[in-house]
């Protein structure tokens, strides 16, 4: 059973930031031969999953760890609120089209869990719908799972509410960060303590696991993607097609 | 327990053919104007699955039951091979993509079932896959049933083998049937035994039921499927949207 509050959202003391950075530098560079060989292969893919409350660093941590991948190879899908085609569908319907293709890393920048988070933080859809959307997720991502060899890597960006202020006030600072800012933000930022107990039901409730990353210090969220990604990669068989005689 | 060698694939005897057409005739008509509100509402929406052994009359059926309803308001689907896109995604990819909006009645001739009968008839894939597809197509059908209040129809159109002899004949023997003439269909006859089956696992593993359909005279076909369809969508509680002053 996972508890947010006991989770640290920032990196172990202790940690020699420079070796870290270094080991994550390697990881990504990794995570870039990896992918290439997936992508030659077409036989496995990946779906990346990053969630978190605003100002958690999704758009940093896709930035930051995949910039070695070949872009032919991958894909960044960022969810925003739904169209009205799209609302008048299931709400996996729009999701279900970006589902990897062989070979392929598609990364989800929020996700089919925003249908059961923030619309569950504001009372759109009744408790009952959020248990059936629960099951209709697991059964979406093992679907990918086992009938395609997809990976589904999950990520919880981590974030401390204190960090959170800092960050969404550099956005009104930083006149390169101003077109991130959004005064929306800013009264979600007031459901926190709902937002956190969705979450916990989301991470306690998924069937393939999520990775709790504590992002309060930027240089560890990558460090923990990119090993995160490496690692369970290099589990597959991957490796280039041999030429057809 | 369904077993299909048990139902019969023709008409009840003593039916008065000429009543029953003109019943055909009735619930073809209402279906057309209950097609027209369900659009014009835009809350519910029906997805009807036609399934059955090459020359069930799957094409006569979409014709002779649908040819009242809107064009606007109606999607009509055929599933043939996988293009290679479609086959790098998981079976289902391509399927979901052609759920029905909102208001809208969908049909698909041939679907997502071909990929446990096709496929397990000629063995391409396992019996333990063939079980998690089964759970897979139960829990999307049920998505699409809670989540955007769609009707599931699935007909199964159940025919003899030896009308079947009689109706692919034919397209050898008309020449307006020529363009349906396909040497595979008589090979696949060949696999009768097995596809029997495979229907009959999927009728008895669907958690939506099916609809048995006796289809050796078209006749009674379009009235079982045009009476199933009426019935059920006269319970939703469709009506014209009010206007807003």
């Amino acid at each position: 059973m996972i508890q947010l509050a006991a989770i640290p959202t920032t990196a172990p003391e202790n940690l020699d930031k420079k070796e870290i950075r270094e080991k994550t530098q390697h990881f990504v560079k990794r995570l870039g031969e990896l992918q290439r060989v997936m992508y030659a292969q077409g036989k496995y893919s990946a779906l990346v999953v990053l969630q978190g409350m605003d100002a958690s660093g999704k758009d940093g941590a896709v930035e930051n760890v995949f910039n070695d991948c070949a872009p032919m190879g991958l894909e960044v899908v960022g969810f925003k609120k739904p169209t009205e085609e799209e609302f008048a569908h299931d709400f996996l319907w729009r999701i279900h089209k970006h589902a990897p293709l062989r070979g392929k890393i598609n990364i989800f920048v929020r996700s089919h869990y925003e249908d059961i988070l923030i619309q569950r933080v504001h009372k759109w859809i009744t408790e009952e719908r959020v248990e059936k959307r629960m099951q209709s997720i697991n059964a979406f991502e093992e679907l990918l799972a086992y009938d395609n060899h997809t990976q589904v890597f999950k990520f919880y960006l981590h974030l401390s509410k204190e960090q959170q202020e800092i960050e969404l006030q550099q956005r009104i600072d930083d006149p390169v960060k101003h077109w991130k800012h959004n005064e929306g933000d800013w009264r979600e930022r007031e459901l926190w303590p709902e937002y956190m107990r969705s979450y916990e039901y989301v991470l306690n409730h998924s069937s393939i696991p999520w990775t709790v990353v504590p992002v309060d210090q930027r240089w560890y969220r990558d460090y923990i993607i990119a090993k995160t990604m490496v690692e369970r990669l290099e589990q597959l068989e991957l490796k280039y097609p041999e030429m057809e005689r």
